[in-house]
């Protein structure tokens, strides 16, 4: 059933139009640019063609079977109609993307209910209203003009919000190293929800790491039952807004909906798994940490930098952050006592190394020892963006031995000339999820170890 | 005294090269591509000119009056030869830049104290020894290269950490919006430290903010002292490293030293009305916002958005950081109310307003009129990377509103295509604070206003 939204045979637009610009529009504009390879059905009553589509005065009137519809029209009114003409014409899922219902008051609940009671006795599945629908490689509905086609990746952001969506669709079209491949924005959720896309995409192979912003919980219980089953699977990443009494304030201004409180949803949240993200941004680097990095067995970390003082303060945040940094065994300590001026230590600096034999060299050979020590299960990267750093990444040494290794790294590339730490970013982002500032990094790296944990217990 | 440091009238460096590459080479460089206007003596006996400069055997056969010295020399032996020139010369301010000395060890530490020894005797004040001395308009004594000249502002930032000097000083030489305007590296602290430091920028009327990073504290009683009259006049922002036993662990490794535990570092911070930095990032954070805006007297919020769910996700983050989002008054909620569609909240969501009145008029007039508020003591606005967001940053309208308005503002600007991010970031980011996300923004707000509430009940 779900597969009409992300996999529909043909589409159809209420309430196109052949006017750029137009949000009826730029909705027909980004399905022709994406790469939907099925039929195409503008509706509009005055128009004949839009963008060399064959234009319908109405749903009804299009002569082969429509899998999904997207509505973009004027009133609420006008889109009850429409979804009429859909339950006429047999179509089966709908995305409306007009505003003006539930979230404005009474007024515009009548409406809603009148859309939730039409889809019900005729069995049509409904996203939204006021919502952007999905952005995806296979289909666009979004109301945002996409400058690119969506990169290929293995997460999916679930979002409650409009603007947000706009916003979150800009980033992963532009910033492909997101690895991102879905973003689906559900609006008033009148009928499909979180439980239905949680449940959707934790069957889908394809999906590793699903990120969600929720401000309403429609099924409490529901939800624990899906997310234990799917976050035993594949990572879950959930911002939940409204958890405090002025966030809760806010979003009932938002949705008009009581969000659900703090202690409520943190239960909810350890029970079945899920991890818990504070901001937007969160949503996004907790993805890319769970979708590019293996799962370490325990939080056991190696800080490695080339510099003394971030190394201190990296402990300091690993401690508060539940991880921790323990001695190197015997065997690394022997098998690098050249390298070093006393004994290897954690955090291991690597200057030592990088006077002795260069930093190159040391990247290639100390870097990977200490790495591979069997006390450690992961690591934190400290790099700085001078020359001799874009150097080893654009040969991508770096890379290739944290894939030999084989633990999950996290990168953070904290100082530098903008020129190398540019590149850097960018150039390494490919592949490794590589942070701004220490605190973000390690606050990743310690919902990874959490989630790997509690993943290892499970198992053994 | 400490004018010998940062305002010297001549310079000599022992140990200058003529060898482009070379430590001895860049700090000439750096002090010769600076604003410095006195008389440079480079210090080698097998040269005979460097970069122009006439090269002197010894300091002791320099000409003129030699106000600071700067040694890069290769030994600790030939170091402390050189301080007994120094002193021979009647120099009375010399910073050590090489390493060698306590840091690695007893033996280090022999020579370390025969300096000490040597300075105390000829009332001679010493930075370093392992440090990189000072970056700044008037004086460069780095061994990192600069590419420009250092941008004017009104902080200082204090470390104890070589590499992370470096990083700092390429940070602010190619990020002018940073506000920074001096880096001071002041490595072992054999005897100029953090208090000499303190007491200097706390008297400097060109230095509005102190941001400072220790991984020991000289003498904890006397710091207290110190930065409790500092901070009466200016914001001290400090991070210190080795808060936790893992932390201290990682210090004791990198310095040698014993650093102090959280709680006597969080009481001492508490009673001076420090301003606690978690990371380095922060302390360029929190400086930047301390040194662009007004202090707030009360830690009542307006959050200003176009997403109602970051309004509400930013509601939390208020919540968790002891911010308050309060009712706008009566006055405001009559006068806005045609260009919203229930009474005015707060979160402000301007998109009713922008549905109305389109957004460059929002933002004149809307959105001053709400942050005027007599219950509102300063504001997040929250940002999008679009077109319009994008002109009227271009057009200040933004910039001009706050300095009208004149309350602090921080602002996120989390989403959007990367076109327009940048160029907000960068053009709005010379005015005012702009963070990439909400976590930040929010918590830099929450130390503006601890801050300013200090000062405010100090001053009733």
């Amino acid at each position: 059933m779900m597969d009409l939204f992300f996999k529909p045979r043909s589409v159809a637009v209420i309430g196109a139009s052949g006017t750029p610009g137009k949000l009826g529009y730029i909705i027909v504009k980004n399905i022709a640019d994406s790469d939907f390879a099925g039929a195409v059905y503008p509706v509009n009553p005055k128009s004949d063609e839009i963008l060399g589509y064959k234009v319908y005065r109405s749903v009804t009137e299009v002569p082969g079977e429509v899998d999904l519809v997207v509505t973009v029209l004027p009133t609420p009114k006008i889109t009850v109609d429409a979804v009429e003409e859909c339950a006429k014409k047999g179509v089966k899922a709908i995305i409306i993307e007009s505003a003006g219902f539930a979230e404005v008051g009474a007024e515009g609940k009548v409406f809603q209910d009148q859309i939730v009671e039409i889809a019900k006795n005729n069995h049509i599945r409904v996203m939204g209203p006021n919502c952007s629908g999905i952005v995806s490689r296979e289909i666009v509905t979004s109301i945002y003009p996409m400058t690119k086609k969506v990169p290929r990746g293995n997460v999916v952001l679930i979002g409650q919000s409009g603007l947000l969506a706009a916003g979150m669709t800009a980033d992963i079209i532009e910033n492909e190293s997101l690895n991102i491949s879905k973003v689906c924005s559900i609006g008033n959720k009148c009928d499909v929800n979180e439980n239905d896309l949680l449940e959707y995409f934790g069957n889908d192979d394809d999906i590793d790491v699903i990120s969600m912003y929720l401000e309403t919980i429609t099924d409490g219980e529901k939800l624990t039952r899906i997310a234990k089953k799917v976050a035993a699977k594949k990572a879950v990443i959930f911002l939940s807004g409204g958890r405090t009494e002025a966030g809760a304030r806010a979003a009932m201004s938002h949705t008009g909906s009581i969000a659900s409180n703090a202690r409520i949803v943190e239960a909810a949240v350890k029970q079945t798994g899920m991890i818990m993200a504070d901001d937007f941004n969160e949503l996004k680097d907790f993805a890319k940490v769970f979708s590019t990095q293996p799962l370490p067995k325990g939080n056991r970390i190696e800080v490695i930098t080339l510099a003394g003082s971030v190394g201190v303060v990296v402990s300091d945040l690993c401690a508060n952050h539940g991880l921790v940094l323990p001695k190197l065994t015997a065997e690394t300590t022997e098998k690098l006592k050249d390298m070093f001026e006393t004994p290897i230590n954690n955090p291991v600096d690597l200057y030592f190394s990088v006077t002795k034999i260069g930093f190159t060299k040391t990247l290639e050979t100390t870097f990977p020892d200490a790495f591979r020590d069997a006390n450690i299960d992961a690591a934190i990267l400290i790099l700085a963006g001078f020359e001799y750093t874009e150097e080893a990444v654009q040969k991508k040494i770096i890379q290739k031995i944290v894939q030999d290794v084989g633990k999950p790294v996290v990168v953070c590339m904290i100082v530098g000339y903008n020129k190398y730490k540019n590149v850097i970013l960018n150039e390494l982002g490919k592949d490794l999820p590589v942070f701004t500032t220490l605190i973000s990094g390690v606050k990743a790296l310690s919902k990874l170890c959490e989630y790997g944990m509690r993943k290892h217990k499970q198992s053994v």
